[in-house]
């Protein structure tokens, strides 16, 4: 049965929008082995998963088990430790999908249950609980948001033709397919080429949507803004190598250009788990070459260019060697296109 | 039942090797609705699949019916009619998958069978018996053979590094595939640019394979071939600007360089049915530009290139207008990379 309650945990956790704490999911099931209450976070102020099962299972959670998608918290953040709540409720078992990479954590709330006496279990379902957040795990791990590339290219991998043309490349239906993983992210990020040439909002445009817009991040070289660019009513923050007045400027100077690796690690000072790339070629090529993208989605529309066009990556492709490996995590027809899904590899 | 029976022929005709002949598969059931004999066609000379189903069947065809995945033929070529041996064998119902665009035949089966008072229904499973042999009705139709070209791509559509290097962008499990492509086509087409660069044997080399080799087809252009070039060995035919010596040439002259839809007819006149082309990315942008690709499979490399390498296709992809649509048929994965087959469709 443990397995059932920890998919259970998960499938509570996964609707969650909470970063830049993680998605976590808890169910409590009381001495008669019957689901007590159960609870997800979300975000920063509200109660932890634990704590919301455990208010919603009351008397019942005495003598029973809770089973929560990751480490129980010991510190004192915006709420009290999770930890001291399940020992007050009598808990006796605790089962942990996975430990918290958070330095302020790390396997500190499993020893603390385990010195308070209660039998604890880690790992079960360990890689579905990291799955459910990755960008969580991501941005514990390297102080960075996690960046996923996204492109549209057609068959034989052009993104656009010479002239610039690529509307449109891929359908509506991969369109609107896209338009669900910015609503998925924390922010989308740009280089000022592609604002300049398609001036595009970033924004969640579905029917229906209500949730949250993700951040829209503008990385610019030296030439200026185009003061009507749609994206400043969104207020972006821009990276920039120099400050900028009049718009929310992060200063990363790297010889000239933004420095992406600061860039980055200052968004994620700023709380931003995970980052959508939508190009252009000059910034993916940048990002990849810093060895910066963790994932790409690939739309392939199906057309062929039928010719050398623009390519995803700015920049020569010199030598065999110099390609990078990665990993194909899930591959889709979406309308009439292609969806792949890859993971970046060490090489 | 129908449809049972006419699957059933389907899956006879499938593993048959009988081109330029279709592939036809036959089931005769008896009065008692049980099969009484089946039956496909294995080549020019050896009886049609119908002959081979009604021989099996004997006396218990009489009153019978009889299944078959093209259209019976009414003329003698190097086997008698088979109209004639359905009505001798005293059958009473023909269901017909599909008609014969053969234009010896082309409706003519079907009419002389009811004629000759029979039931005859046709169009059961359409689909399924053109899908079995698509390049038998496009040779049928168009006098040429169907053309599917082969590329292997990194994941953001480099065909080869600028210094050529392409050795491997996909893995030994997708190389294995490719062989598997080879062994299904009548013919494999390379450029003179690939012959020089990669020089290549065209042949299956998978183990266990005991099936016929393709026919190796070089399209060459001024320069003169390579001696020494291994593809030699393998008694290719050539298609040739102009008359070339101690090779088996196809002189198909258009303005300095090889007429590709001359030299696809007088294949087609030949009696190859369909071809494999795997570059290079000349070969392939011509075939593209004279409408001559009838397929695509895309085999995706679990890589990025990072850059712009090379294409699928040689020359300028100038604007999106000049993109050719596909209809994706089948996406999977083969060992660590993706495998795309597509249909080019009509703009």
């Amino acid at each position: 049965m443990d397995e059932h309650w920890m998919a259970r945990s998960l499938d509570i956790a996964r609707g969650a929008r909470p970063h830049p704490n993680p998605r976590v999911g808890a169910v409590v099931v009381d001495v008669n082995g019957e689901s007590a209450g159960e609870g997800s976070h979300a975000g920063p102020g509200s109660p932890h998963a634990e704590v919301v099962a455990l208010d919603s299972a009351g008397a019942s959670a005495r003598g029973g088990t809770i089973y929560v998608t990751l480490e129980p918290c010991t510190h004192v953040g915006r709420t009290p430790p999770c930890v001291d709540a399940i020992v007050a409720a009598g808990i006796r078992r605790v089962v942990v999908a996975v430990e918290d990479p958070d330095v302020r954590v790390a396997g500190g709330g499993i020893e603390a249950l385990r010195t308070a006496g209660l039998d604890v279990e880690v790992g079960l379902m360990e890689h579905e609980a990291e799955t459910l957040d990755p960008g969580y795990f991501h941005h514990r791990r390297t102080g960075r948001p996690m960046v996923t590339l996204k492109a549209a290219a057609t068959l034989d991998g052009q993104v656009a033709a010479l002239d610039g043309s690529s509307q449109w490349i891929t359908d509506e239906i991969a369109r609107m397919d896209a338009h669900r993983l910015r609503a998925g992210a924390d922010a989308v990020m740009v280089g000022a080429g592609t604002l300049r040439v398609d001036d595009p909002r970033l924004d969640v445009r579905l029917e229906d949507y209500t949730g949250p817009q993700p951040v829209p991040i503008l990385v610019a070289g030296a030439r200026p803004i185009p003061p009507d660019a749609r994206l400043l009513a969104r207020d972006p923050i821009v990276l920039t190598p120099t400050a900028l007045k009049g718009v929310d400027t992060i200063v990363a100077p790297g010889n000239g250009v933004v420095d992406l690796r600061l860039g980055l690690e200052a968004l994620g000072r700023r709380g931003i788990v995970d980052v959508l790339v939508e190009g252009g070629p000059r910034l993916a090529a940048s990002l990849l070459s810093e060895d910066l993208v963790d994932r790409m989605v690939l739309y392939l529309g199906a057309r062929l260019a039928g010719g050398a066009g623009k390519t995803v990556f700015a920049g020569e492709f010199a030598t065999l060697s110099q390609s990078r490996r990665v990993r194909i995590t899930h591959i889709s027809t979406v309308g009439t296109c292609v969806k792949i899904e890859a993971t970046l590899e060490d090489d």
